[in-house]
């Protein structure tokens, strides 16, 4: 911990001088934070290497965080080239290298101030998409940043439907050279980092014309601005695409190719290429390329979205007990906001969300290693289950995670709304993950196809596999849990989540059916069914988050303080969203309204239980004050001292007075004689 | 219509050349969208004048949005207060008045770039509690803007208790002045618009200390700076806030007071005095500035918070026939994506939310207007009621149009992120709305508070306020409805909303009785059930505003297009709501399981049912291009279009090539060799 540096505009160590209110919250605490850090970090030996590359990355200037919030568009993006520059040049001198887990935590700690994002999309591509030639000319260059390149497939008309992109790659055998166009407005490139303002080069999708015939998207390499002095080559239009919300720090851009030349070699050629004569040849099986979409969103949600709420939740639950209002009790002082069951039930659930998905994650991750050496070993089996499983994973995360920083943010009154409470930014951040690595409907309609398809199997007594083995297993009775403590008891909301998962499938499956029996086309009445189908998948994919926090619970001592506070976490993880979707668990009165009545007081119960852990358990996720960047969720818990220090540095505080003299002078000179 | 203006951005008018897809939703339509237009704007009177106002302000360059989305805070700043100087002369030329409806359609059009709102707040304020001495001295200057004032009651510490703020007054006998204090950090004034750069003057609120006594909180007048040269005065620190999420074009400030004195008149003297000696005299009833505070939060809703839902569903419902993605059928084009069920359930329930709420806060300003000629005549009866239901109407409007904007924004896929959406500044418009004028929760509270009195009332057979009228008539019997058809009856599905909330208040007012029968104090008691106070106090705002669409169904032509189109709507919210919530509406057996599904079923039909009215529904809202200012919502669906030729003009295509200078050619000229 020593590591720990002040934020620059604290010139105290938060963690002497703390607020009484916050510090009394750390006294007599009910179990060991470092431990829970640890578990978090996976292992002991990670939080030392996390620590000791954040202490790193704190104590050099050059990465402080600086103005962020004051910095305009422009600003920011000057900032992240600035310090992504800086960084490979630290890492080297550090010796830390590409794809180690230091890099990981610089960028999971500099994000925010970080560009070059997709040129990194652009070195993997190369890698799973180039031949060992094209990999040996092309990495290199990228690796020490002598070029910069974008991943640009994503069209101004077209995301999800890659089918649908409008690019063109034409061959010319006269030149030995591929002919690249967008020709139409809809079908510039449109949104890919780096594009805007940086790039030298470009891995551009297009659909592959040979002799008249489309052969469908494949990737080429064109050189889109000149390396000595940024210009765009010869037909090419390029820029930013404006301002957004959140992402400053990344020049997202647009890209217009009118009859644009690179030779037969750029393109992408390790499963197809085009031969001289204008030949096409296919070649192995890209399959493990969906891998590494797959690990890539697991990565995504880790490292970004889970973080955004750990952090949301860190500087919510802090000042809420710094900050009082009201009396508890008449003729008591005002008591902290965090003592009222109001706030309690805003901000418990997301902490246990937070804790929820880092642990399904974890496990995500566990098949994916499987699924990769059986891929590797030519074996596919377990590759649709992993896709439907991550798919639906993404989007119950990301759905949950943004919805929780929000509420976070809004518990935080009107202090929520000021940017320097870094709640906004968490919230511009998470939002986007809705949308990006696979739009969250889309996904969650792939997860769906793949349980319907599973259902099918189920009927016909087929084997199925084991995320969905619960469908030839489902108890059709009612919950047989009676007292309170029965609902805390995993098995009985475990088998809850699955019933309702389970009926919804069936009944949406039974709908189809029907649809079809009546002389529906089978994709309308996929498309009527498409409501319930996202619904299914959702419940399908909170039953897994439920299991598999009841799962992490066997992994330490029973009974120990650890065990117990994270049980604490998963009954109300699992009690919250019975709570809020009691409808779908009342079907078939599975739950009758009693019990219902008594999930709701088991839920508020626990709400009280989990409040005195509250600031240890946010104190466990072991964010800096530099990381969380917050004026009102430092460690110290001067939350009012830090809005004001700060609000004083702001650029509408140094503006001249151009204003007054221009507009309010000549009014105001009016009021002289008459005060 | 000719008064219309394409947007600065757009050298067309936006009615000739309209994108085809968009140009077929308005053919054939089933109503007539300027019959609806007028009923929105309350007579076709109305909207005749407010397009006359918009016209105005569209032809004067003066008023055009510009570069909104490119500008920096400081830049919104002085855009505001230019605009808003040159609005005064503009309204004074025109001959609109204060408080006039021209005013009002002014404001609604422009308040994006205007400023001086908190200056009107000060202006009603001293009204409302100014003796006529005080109104005579400070409102002509206030009028001409020859003074801006301020209304500066939040603290840093302290919003949403008054009771708890800690500025302090002191009268000084000897000296006839008042001495005002922010003794601590916590108790400086935080927030208030027009303070941070602009006002000279401020109704400043602090508790009154006569003799050593504290008698309350009491409003002064206190000029905080110069009008010569703009300074803060003798013992006065102030500023602005710095960044905050959305309201960039206010200069929300900070200040401090130690030891400022003010003449013993600037006490806002109506309903309370000091005299010479320093006696407290109290007079007359203060009631009325109840009603004030409720006219407001009324006035908000219908002129900002279901605007801001009205927009952002115009701009998704255009945009999602004009974006086209995957084919609905194999072989077919790609399809609008508005023909997506999943679309339809996005954005269709938020279009029947906007009508709904419309509808509500008509009926809240008729309630409001009997309680004004009542309380005029000494009567009170009304006030509570009406103050119950205000504040559960702010609460669900807000939180739906909230929510509901976002779900708009995240339907339109990547390009709802760019800020040339327009949709980004609407949810930083409208969010706030669910903290300022009353904190959400802190409301939805002094609702349930009210409900529960009036439960007791019922239990005793006591007379019932007419909004709460249904406690003594609840059927506790289950919902008769069998077939699809009948849960399209507005008995069946208002019983149904009426049967939710009564049993959510008995229930709770139940806990309430037992927790304090066990022995728990009142206030712990209350502050366990709050979850569930909250919860019912949504759930009967929920049947009033259901109630109130089915009330207006009655006020048109049976079986006429405007009915059946508005009837549809008010199905949608209805069964949306029943479907979304369908855990409370099966408590106590009243909805059966087949109930609920033949619901879902109801209610997914009539997707398909709004879907052909989906575009004249929002063209009837009547927004111009200039005032949605939307790459995507424009009258002539040229969305791509647009997003490029406003995205060219971003400043960040504007930047010099100093990044590419410093930072980047350093390593790019290793490649030149390379490549």
């Amino acid at each position: 911990m020593e590591a720990k540096k002040a934020n620059i505009f604290s010139p105290n160590s938060p963690r002497q001088n703390v607020n009484p209110d916050l510090d009394i919250e750390r006294k007599n605490i009910s179990f060991s934070t470092e431990h829970l850090t640890n578990i978090l970090d996976g292992g002991s030996s990670n939080t030392k290497l996390r620590r000791e590359v954040e202490a790193v990355l704190e104590a050099d200037p050059a990465f402080s965080p600086e103005n962020r919030y004051f910095q305009s568009q422009n600003e920011r993006y000057e900032t992240a080239i600035r310090k992504s520059v800086y960084l490979s040049q630290k890492m080297a001198k550090m010796g830390w290298i590409a794809d180690s887990p230091e890099q990981y935590y610089c960028f999971k700690f500099l994000a925010e101030d970080l560009a070059f994002n997709l040129h990194i999309v652009f070195i993997k591509s190369i890698l799973a998409l180039g031949t060992d030639e094209q990999i040996n000319k092309w990495i290199p260059l990228a690796n020490k940043n002598f070029i910069i390149g974008t991943y640009a497939q994503t069209e101004l008309g077209h995301g999800s439907n890659l089918r649908g992109l409008e690019s063109t790659a034409t061959f010319d055998v006269a030149t030995q050279e591929f002919i690249l166009n967008t020709p139409s407005v809809s079908s510039m490139k449109w949104w890919p980092g780096d594009l805007g303002r940086t790039a030298t080069h470009a891995v551009f999708f297009a659909q592959l014309y040979l002799k008249g015939h489309c052969y469908g998207m494949h990737p080429f390499i064109v050189q889109i601005r000149s390396l000595r002095d940024h210009s765009p080559g010869q037909g090419i239009t390029l820029g930013d695409i404006g301002p957004k919300m959140g992402f400053e720090n990344i020049d997202n851009g647009f890209l217009i190719l009118k009859n644009v030349r690179v030779p037969r070699e750029n393109m992408l050629a390790k499963f197809s290429q085009v031969l001289p004569d204008g030949q096409y040849k296919k070649q192995g099986s890209d399959k493990i390329n969906y891998l590494t979409m797959i690990v890539v969103r697991v990565n995504m949600l880790q490292g970004t979205v889970i973080p955004c709420l750990m952090k949301a939740c860190t500087i919510a639950i802090r000042y809420s007990v710094v900050r009082r209002q009201s009396e508890l009790k008449p003729g008591e002082p005002e008591a902290k906001v965090l003592d009222y069951q109001t706030q309690q039930q805003k901000l418990f659930p997301q902490l246990a969300t937070a804790y929820a998905f880092h642990f399904v994650c974890n496990y995500l991750l566990g098949i994916f290693k499987r699924c990769y050496i059986q891929t590797n070993e030519g074996k596919f089996d377990l590759l649709p289950e992993l896709h439907a499983l991550a798919a639906g994973i993404k989007v119950i995360t990301t759905n949950y995670c943004s919805e929780g920083v929000e509420v976070c943010r809004k518990a935080c009154g009107g202090h929520g709304y000021s940017l320097l409470s870094g709640l906004p930014s968490l919230y511009m951040k998470v939002i986007p993950s809705c949308t990006y690595e696979g739009e969250n409907t889309v996904l969650l309609l792939q997860t769906a196809r793949f349980l319907i398809k599973c259902y099918g199997m189920a009927q016909m007594s087929q084997p199925l596999p084991s995320s969905v083995a619960y469908f030839s297993s489902v108890n059709f009775g009612r919950c047989q849990a009676q007292e309170k403590k029965d609902f805390l008891n995993p098995d009985i909301y475990t088998d809850a989540y699955k019933h309702r998962a389970f009926r919804g499938v069936r009944n949406v499956a039974n709908k189809l059916r029907q649809l079809v029996e009546e002389g529906k086309g089978q994709h309308e009445a996929w498309n009527q069914c498409t409501v319930q189908l996202a619904k299914a998948a959702m419940a399908h994919s909170h039953y897994i988050v439920v299991q598999k926090f009841t799962e992490e619970l066997g992994k330490h001592a029973k009974g120990s303080a650890i065990q117990r506070v994270l049980k604490n976490l998963c009954d109300l993880f699992a009690l919250h969203g019975i709570f809020s979707n009691a409808g779908d668990f009342m079907q078939d009165a599975y739950f009758s309204t009693e019990q219902i009545d008594r999930v709701t007081e088991t839920y508020l119960d626990l709400l009280a239980v989990i409040r005195r852990d509250a600031v240890p358990l946010v104190d466990a996720f072991d964010f800096s004050d530099a990381c969380l960047n917050s004026a009102l969720g430092s460690y110290d818990g001067h939350a009012y001292q830090r809005l004001y220090e700060w609000a004083k540095k702001s650029p509408t505080n140094q503006q001249d007075d151009r204003v007054f003299k221009t507009y309010l002078k000549p009014l105001f000179q009016n009021a002289l004689s008459k005060l």
